[in-house]
């Protein structure tokens, strides 16, 4: 060992960047620059919701060339924020990520800034109980027992892939997680044709190819039709599959539909089967006078909730809960002596790294419980309502015309639609291409921002109605928008 | 229908929660408190590193009670943030959790607030090309070939199961994706017992068991032994498993050993074998004048590397980068006709979710890029060089000592050490409980934040050396804080 005795002294660089004074510095003048960005969407400004340019030409001009000059820290993110697509303003009518509410946004910052990596308790002193804190709300929300438990992961699909580990873990009749497949059959879960496509992802992960799902017929509203549950079954038996769950929607993401859990709760108590429920999107209607849409999801074993959903929260903060809180350490388990001391997990409690896919994991509990201090829970039972509102009067107004054509009444806030005036191809190809090129229109247009979707043999455009600062104006005026956008692609 | 046509008005609470100007309030009351937090922390004051109370009396104090009166936002955020481990604190010693440059810090704001989901270019116009930016940058930096590309996920866990999915899917024989296993005959990769638990994890998720893992032996350093790789391969084959990968760490957690990846390249060039290279923490050194250790980092199929590591931005934020760019969409097809329109994912280069297990994605690459164009590639490289200049330090000191014992010479800044004074017990059980005994009383205390590990037989103190405001003086007091402890211990 000649290792010299001194580290040397701190280069300027480091000494300037970490800087508080910087800090401070920056900050007020970003916290500014949000602030007038904000004001300006919010305020129905006339720039557009999205100004999209070529891909290749965007990543020409955002490409970083070390040797260019400094450009200073905040210019970078407010120019970064300018270009962004505005989700905070009402003509946002996209996908299901919500413009967050700004003091979540807050919070994000002082998780960053903290970067407690809260595998262990030592690492997230305060970040630990937060998550308790925020995780108990949920789970008594959602009409769970008090001794259900779970953990915030980052996103949904991690969160599909963590309970349909537990439940690979807890039914298929072996130690798959020691053992590893084959240990007997190969195994399936059912769901319907509707569900994320995360969970067909999270099957794939775990080896169990595509006829790892089986699926379950839908109804004439996109469904899952719990009269289906038992040839679905035979089935998989056929194929040789040991079915070990079902997986059930609470807002199927194509057009929003909740599966009637009550009636799959019976078929998996019947069958001892895992539920797992995707409510990434609807799990959020516990909280509302909708809640008759998620009866049933008590029942489940395992529940996915998206707060960067419908509570509104920046991405990402998804829960997973567990009905049975034994299950929480079954997807995982694992060796890391500079972590865990114990030698049952369940004997750490507070080290909630033994239960998620995850080792370093954000604050991300932090956005929401203050949120929820500060607001109350009213806030977001107010944001579940008003957005559900929003789905049905954009729904009401397209069946009430001529010219547009409602693809299934929308259970909650996602609508799926298409212009179809007299005179416009039938159903099939021909109109096919034609909502294509008019949601292309709509997109390089970017005053209003819409999607499409294919459900069953047709494409349709679709509208996430996330935004609660939308009002009946925006709703009228998409329609004429997009009748305009159609008459000139006509014309053409 | 007889949905009404009015969505009603906008209910007073998303008035308030959303208004432009109460973010502005509450923002610069935020940055001024966390600027304060900061200045104390980065200044060495008195209160502790890390204040942990007994976890069920903290999760009682934080607990949310929906009936309790208001708190403001602002007030819950400071306090969490005290109550954090202060990671800007010079003597914080603990975990490969930096604390973040505080402008990265801001850039997460901008993330948080703007709320790109980023999974299709439409919902990452600036998103998706400054993602490109920071890949290319860290793809250039660790020398692969310009057409290399990646991209970034949640977290060092999720990056090496992404990198594994997409070995598997090359190297497997058949179609796992499609097929699931077992299409042949059991899989398994190659490493040493060093690396991070989150290998071990993603292969038990896929279905390979404990066995999926063939251990291969390490030297004295605790660096994979490449002499004993063809022992390693013959093992498997007796276990009829087909061995498809050998996995590497560049810095190895418990140790920070970097495997020799230029033998262990050879090696799988001969035999077949995708390379992946666990450099969560030390892939940096490539932009130091360490680069030596990481040389052969360039002939890996794939490299995982955490900027929310050796680059000091906070968690999360891990790039998976590949060689061969066509690797970047083996590991995931889906089919989400809501997000993608190719037949073919390439075709849609522009739409990050098609190579990530994430849908919705946070703006993860912002912060760094916001650095980056800030500070220039020069303060990554000051930070590497700084932390590994401060573990070569305390290495130094800890062998000029006669109390202190060095479980090996780090090769970079993670250091394991034991205090082993005159009259210790001998290594074994008595020794490594005397030692678990010295850490406990080190985080009760709070002054200093250090570990523990396992390393072989024996129980070792672990400090990663990750503020590059550390000095001297802090090392000098470590050992005197640590003997201090100690004495008391023996006196007892």
């Amino acid at each position: 060992m000649a290792a010299p005795q001194s580290s040397g002294s701190i280069p300027p660089s480091i000494a300037d960047a970490y800087d508080p004074e910087r800090f401070r510095r920056d900050g007020h003048a970003l916290i500014d620059a949000l602030a007038d960005q904000l004001a300006a969407a919010t305020g129905r400004d006339e720039a557009p919701v999205l100004a999209l340019g070529d891909p290749t030409a965007a990543r020409a001009a955002w490409a970083f060339d070390p040797a260019a000059s400094p450009v200073a820290l905040v210019d970078t993110l407010t120019a970064a924020a300018a270009g962004a697509i505005r989700l905070h303003h009402p003509r946002y009518l996209g996908h299901q990520v919500p413009p967050p509410i700004p003091g979540a946004a807050l919070g994000d910052l002082v998780s960053a800034l903290c970067n407690n990596g809260m595998s262990v308790y030592e690492m997230g002193p305060t970040a630990m109980p937060i998550e308790f804190a925020v995780i108990d709300w949920m789970a008594q929300a959602v009409g769970l027992p008090s001794t259900a438990t779970g953990v915030l992961t980052s996103g949904g699909s991690v969160g599909n892939l963590t309970a349909l580990l537990a439940a690979r873990q807890a039914r298929a009749g072996w130690d798959v997680w020691g053992a590893g497949d084959p240990g007997g059959p190969p195994l399936a879960v059912l769901c319907s044709s509707q569900v994320h496509y995360s969970i067909a992802r999270a099957l794939r992960i775990m080896g169990w190819g595509a006829d790892g799902a089986i699926a379950v017929p839908v109804d004439d509203r996109f469904r899952l039709d719990p009269a289906a549950l038992p040839a679905a079954l035979e089935r998989a038996r056929a194929l040789g599959r040991r079915v070990i769950a079902v997986v059930a929607s609470a807002g199927a993401t194509a057009t929003g539909a909740f599966d009637p859990l009550l009636a799959i709760g019976d078929f998996c108590a019947a069958h001892g089967l895992w539920l797992h429920v995707d409510g990434a999107h609807g799990a959020a209607l516990a909280i509302s006078k909708h809640r008759a849409l998620v009866d049933g999801l008590a029942r489940a074993d395992s529940i996915v909730w998206d707060a960067h959903k419908m509570l509104a929260m920046p991405a990402l903060c998804t829960a997973v809960l567990f009905r049975e809180p034994g299950r929480a350490y079954e997807a995982f388990a694992q060796e890391a002596s500079y972590l865990f001391e114990g030698a049952r997990p369940d004997a750490e409690w507070w080290n909630l790294g033994l239960r998620t896919l995850e080792c370093t994991k954000r604050m991300m509990a932090l956005k929401l419980y203050a949120c929820l201090r500060a607001y109350g829970p009213g806030l977001f039972t107010d944001y579940v309502e008003r957005t559900v509102a929003l789905g049905a009067a954009l729904a009401a107004r397209l069946a009430a015309t001529d010219d547009f054509e409602l693809a299934t009444p929308p259970d909650a806030n996602i609508v799926c639609y298409r212009w179809r005036p007299r005179g416009a191809p039938a159903p099939g190809p021909a109109l096919d291409a034609f909502t294509a090129q008019l949601r292309r229109r709509a997109v390089a247009d970017g005053r209003f921002y819409i999607l499409q979707t294919r459900l069953g043999a047709g494409l349709w455009l679709r509208s996430a109605l996330m935004n609660p600062l939308t009002e009946d104006r925006d709703l009228d005026e998409l329609l004429d928008h997009v009748r305009a956008l159609g008459a000139d692609l006509v014309t053409e």
